[in-house]
């Protein structure tokens, strides 16, 4: 088979015929027939009083997720691991923001090119706002180099002690990343919100990049973060990225979903953000030929554990009780995201970092109401039980 | 005169004639008249192109604010500071939601009582939420007593070296605490939102309750955030602060102010929070007895600054243009209180700490537009101008 760049095959896997997704998870629904009109087989009544909203159904083109095809990046050796990155990760952003402009009939997503002001990088945000699927989403790529600021070297040896073997903490250290960063705010209350980033980061002696990095590691990961719990839908998720951790090491899944849950809790809340997913960091664990294959997987998982769930959900009719739950949830969303997130606080603390792209992540509309507590048994509720207890959703 | 309790002091000062406020510092507006009508003297036109909605004028009775009669707990020099601190924040509590409520034609204050689980403490929330003019206020006293976590004895030794010089890193002290917390958000775009908070701080050798403080200090303000900028209300509200503070110490206001405009500086944006007020920490430089009269004058002073703008401003026409830009300047007030703080902060770390209360101050909408840019020369960049620079705003 011939390989395509991948600059093209973003667009090589825009199909003209149906397929059918999610079989494998057992959810068995179809979307994008001939007709590009949406079948939906399992929509629940609206839960509130007024008067249902629902959305036209978006004329859905046909997205092919999975290839045997690579792209030339996938094993050219000849580029440096930084460089392949810096590949993946403009991919992965390019194919999921036809995935999701595949399911938007209103508009289509704004590209921006930034270069930083001292020439030490560059990023691409693309960004769909106020869309009538999409309220807001964000699919960030960065590649940026500089120097450890203390802050952010003292947090990368406190949270690793192999870290803090190979980096001096007197020592200064410059370092080079390449990430894609992404998060989907969907309009409609049932369809869930979806964080994903995947990241390779280098670091060096100051003023040394010809002697090759000193450390180097991969980190990110995916997790779902839904106002209304469908558990089809989690166990899809997490299935889906469960298939893309476990030929690389049956231990992946396991142990990334666990970290998921740990790392994205509002402590003060006693909540976990969302229904979890996958997270790492400091990846290092096998050669970066085998981890950055793993990243690949991981990475493209995403869009076939993910637009599915919003096309299914994206047409199912709301009322304002549903809505207003959706904002509130998204308020403690934006408290994770402000108060415990990591890459924000590193962003927030980088000088010159470019903050539209760092606050991207927060939802384009929150609500924060005083004492709002959901109705015992009721479906908000049924959320917050499961957002404060701990859930295995793959087998 | 006679001396009423606090309890019937914010009864008796809702009076039933017109009174005009706000004439010293040049406004010179009137509201209350004995209608209940609003006489509005200086409305702007509605600045976008959708269809204006206007509030209903609300019935308001009239407030006085000013009062040569001395509540009870002023001088008894028979209860202890704590104690008449205590009392003080419940005045000011009941007194600001009299005021408040005058002007909110379609509901009541919500209280809700709530006392530590470990029986260290209780606090009053008073909440007004979805009103027709008050989208969000609270009105929170908390008295709490407690051991400091070694986190909090460390940010106290930190910000003061005279806090360090007398607490131990090593030893474990008690403390007791009495404030009022005032966060304010109207729903009209013309009308500030404003936050106040008065307390007293009390430091214990573990155990010893008996021996009196180590230290106490009083620590607080008062600060004004407007989605669109009228310079005379900025004036009258830094004036009047001036003027509760002058007869005390001519250094208070300007020291103060400057403080202000330091600590709610949202730094990743480069902006203030908004046009600031007043801010002080740990000010124990006068007899405890002088400073309790200088924070009775400047709790005082906080309804007749902001209820006036309040009242002139609710009932000026609007669009969607304007009600999307205060959104989008809230989201910006929630970025200060969940990044940087100190309040939120220390409750966020505390055990056991009542979430909704610490997170009443967030408005109950807020929004996120990626790379929201207001057009140069508009009444939003005029906005954004004024918290990139510092003002001078009272003489």
């Amino acid at each position: 088979m011939q390989q395509a760049t991948h600059r093209q095959s973003s667009a090589l896997r825009v199909l003209a015929t149906g397929v059918c997704i999610g079989v494998s998870a057992g959810i068995g629904y179809w979307y994008g027939s001939e007709n590009g009109s949406f079948k939906q087989q399992d929509a629940t009544p609206a839960l509130g009083s007024e008067v249902s909203r629902i959305h036209a159904p978006a004329k859905i083109p046909n997205t092919e997720y999975e290839s045997e095809t690579k792209p030339n990046y996938y094993n050219d050796t000849s580029k440096s691991m930084h460089e392949r990155m810096e590949s993946l990760v403009l991919d992965l952003q390019d194919r999921l923001v036809v995935a999701l402009e595949s399911l938007e009939p209103s508009k289509k997503f704004i590209r921006d090119r930034w270069e930083r002001e001292d020439g030490k990088g560059y990023g691409i945000s693309c960004v769909l706002q106020d869309g009538q699927v999409f309220e807001k989403a964000g699919v960030n790529v960065s590649v940026i180099e500089g120097t450890l600021t203390p802050g952010q070297l003292r947090s990368m040896r406190e949270r690793n002690p192999q870290t803090a073997k190979k980096l001096n903490a007197n020592e200064q250290y410059d370092f080079r990343v390449a990430g894609v960063s992404v998060v989907v705010h969907p309009r409609n209350p049932y369809a869930p919100t979806a964080h994903k980033n995947y990241r390779r980061f280098e670091v060096y002696r100051k003023g040394c990049p010809e002697a090759g990095p000193i450390m180097a590691w991969f980190g990110g990961g995916a997790d779902l973060t839904p106002a209304y719990l469908f558990e089809d839908d989690v166990k899809y998720f997490h299935q889906t990225l469960k298939q893309a951790c476990d030929p690389h090491d049956p231990q992946y899944y396991p142990r990334f979903k666990q970290w998921c849950d740990k790392y994205f809790t509002n402590i003060h809340r006693n909540e976990t953000r969302g229904v979890g997913g996958i997270f790492f960091d400091d990846l290092e664990d096998k050669e970066p030929e085998d981890l950055f294959h793993f990243v690949y997987d991981a990475g493209n998982a995403f869009i076939k554990a993910y637009v599915p769930l919003v096309a299914k959900r994206m047409t199912m009719p709301y009322s304002q009780r549903e809505r207003d739950w959706q904002l509130i949830r998204r308020g403690h969303y934006a408290e994770f995201n402000l108060v415990y997130d990591r890459g924000t606080k590193f962003g927030l603390m980088t000088p010159g970092a470019r903050i539209e792209s760092i606050l991207m992540s927060l939802p384009l509309t929150a609500r924060w109401e005083y004492m709002n507590q959901p109705e015992p048994g009721s479906p908000e509720a049924r959320l917050l039980d499961t957002v404060r207890t701990t859930t295995e959703w793959a087998s």
